[in-house]
């Protein structure tokens, strides 16, 4: 299982009742950090997610609604005794910026890693698959896909028939070929079909395009940016390369996705969800975010 | 008058229910910040100050958590429309720092100033006159005293002695010297004795010493770092280079000032109050800081 939660729903500037748009996603006990604007080390506080288990944070872009309470949140991991690498994903510039950051927090207990992505390259941040594409917003902008692979089910009838001590069971689950009185087992004897896992993308600050499409493609929840709710501010949101509810709504019909969560409203929409209507008529499964919304994501086939 | 606020009473990192400390101070419409950790231009909104008047930022020193939601309120400055000039002060190195909240912010509407302070400096923020003091923390640190000065009274009975127009009055009030019918009239003929102005002192990150006593003489308001509450954490106190709530109202009695207002609080301080009488058996008119606490101070002589 996957929990997914929404520290803050808000983009531009934080608000006395709205944190900026961020998320967190965690399995296996471990987490990783989609933005960090300014206070979401408070926000992160408000939900007791156990901000501890961050490994990675994926920077989408380098404006400061996103990246400006970094230095906060390093500096909150190393009061709490953290002391494991913490890796910072993001654009080209993203070491650059997360030196400028550590100007004020110079001597961390723990490394801080950066790494550049281009899009459609892949990372890995236990038990996270992740990829990425190019997000079209007022230069380099990336959105991510964060896949928990699921293995294939292990079928012991079979492991059975085939006379296999349960000592090889655990070699076998793992994708690892066996040897047994003289024959080599390889793991799709003993396999079942694959499973689908559980993917989570992250989509902000964006119009939207075919590539987004495609990076959202049957995700398991999009939480997707929807700056604007009024479809009248659709020429705002090409003028300033954000989306309307109608826009994310649309992303998400066409991707197939099973989940929408809107994210990253203007600081002039006081009630997003006056305009939730805009975008569950075009996708009924469509949640207007809210600062604290959480999740827990589970297989489908819980077997 | 002058007007006075708390946003923040916080030290180390914000909390959900603190804000940083920091202090904005207010004179005939023109606002002085002292510190910006990160948040601040939440805690701004949320005391409804006015904060695009904000002409000056005095840094005691860059540690995060009086720095860093500098990048975010000078974007909010910048989308408040202002286009005046804004002067960062601080220790040596505030250029630096300000350079790198800059790399999230490249541009903006209005210009950013930075100006080292040394210890015993002077300088001039309409309509205050500022000086500072070396604060004892780890590293450079200032203590800053705002004054907003008072001119001497203007004595219409003296003009009218003295047969002076009242077109002429204005100017010797400035204390300029006129001619009158052939005679040079100096301000001193018609001017009363000083008068006392208003003056806020700001006292973080520092254990006490005699020049902050020196500096905090005789002030209106002395607002002080009072990070620890309990006695028993006096060694810490030493440790960690910050006040007691004893030691705070201590430099308050020494000094001589008005009022105390204790801010500044660890996180491990979840209810100051709890401990005020520490402070004000030794200072009676110490207060417990609160977030969002504002004052207007008056003349003392309201003619």
């Amino acid at each position: 299982m996957l929990d997914v939660c929404l520290p803050g729903t808000g983009g531009m500037m934080p608000l006395p009742n709205r944190w900026l748009s961020c998320a967190i996603v965690r399995a296996e006990g471990r987490a990783v950090l989609l933005d960090c604007g300014e206070g979401t080390q408070v926000a992160l506080k408000e939900i007791h997610f156990g901000f501890r288990a961050i490994d990675a944070i994926c920077l989408s872009h380098f404006h400061a609604d996103h990246v400006s309470g970094l230095v906060g949140l390093l500096l909150m991991l190393a009061n709490s005794d953290r002391d494991e690498p913490v890796t910072v994903f993001g654009p080209p510039g993203v070491a650059e910026v997360v030196a400028a950051q550590r100007v004020l927090a110079p001597f961390l207990p723990f490394e801080v890693r950066t790494v550049v992505l281009r899009p459609g390259a892949t990372f890995r941040v236990e038990p996270f698959v992740g990829t990425c594409a190019a997000a079209k917003h007022s230069g380099p902008c990336l959105a991510y896909r964060l896949a928990l692979p699921r293995g294939r089910p292990f079928l012991p009838e079979r492991a059975q028939a085939l006379g296999l001590p349960i000592s090889l069971w655990r070699t076998l689950q793992r994708g690892e070929t066996v040897e047994h009185e003289g024959r080599r087992v390889e793991p799709d004897e003993v396999l079942g079909p694959p499973r689908r896992g559980i993917t989570v993308v992250y989509v902000t600050d964006s119009r939207p395009t075919p590539a987004l499409v495609d990076l959202s493609r049957d995700a398991d929840l999009l939480i997707s940016e929807a700056t604007f709710g009024d479809p009248a501010d659709q020429p705002r949101a090409v003028e300033t390369r954000h989306m309307t509810f109608v826009e994310a709504a649309t992303l998400a019909r066409q991707a197939g996705v099973r989940r929408l969560w809107l994210t990253h409203f203007s600081p002039a929409l006081p009630n997003p969800l006056d305009y939730a209507s805009q975008a569950t008529v075009i996708f009924p499964g469509a949640v207007v975010g809210r600062d604290g919304q959480c999740e827990t994501l589970r297989y489908e086939d819980p077997a």
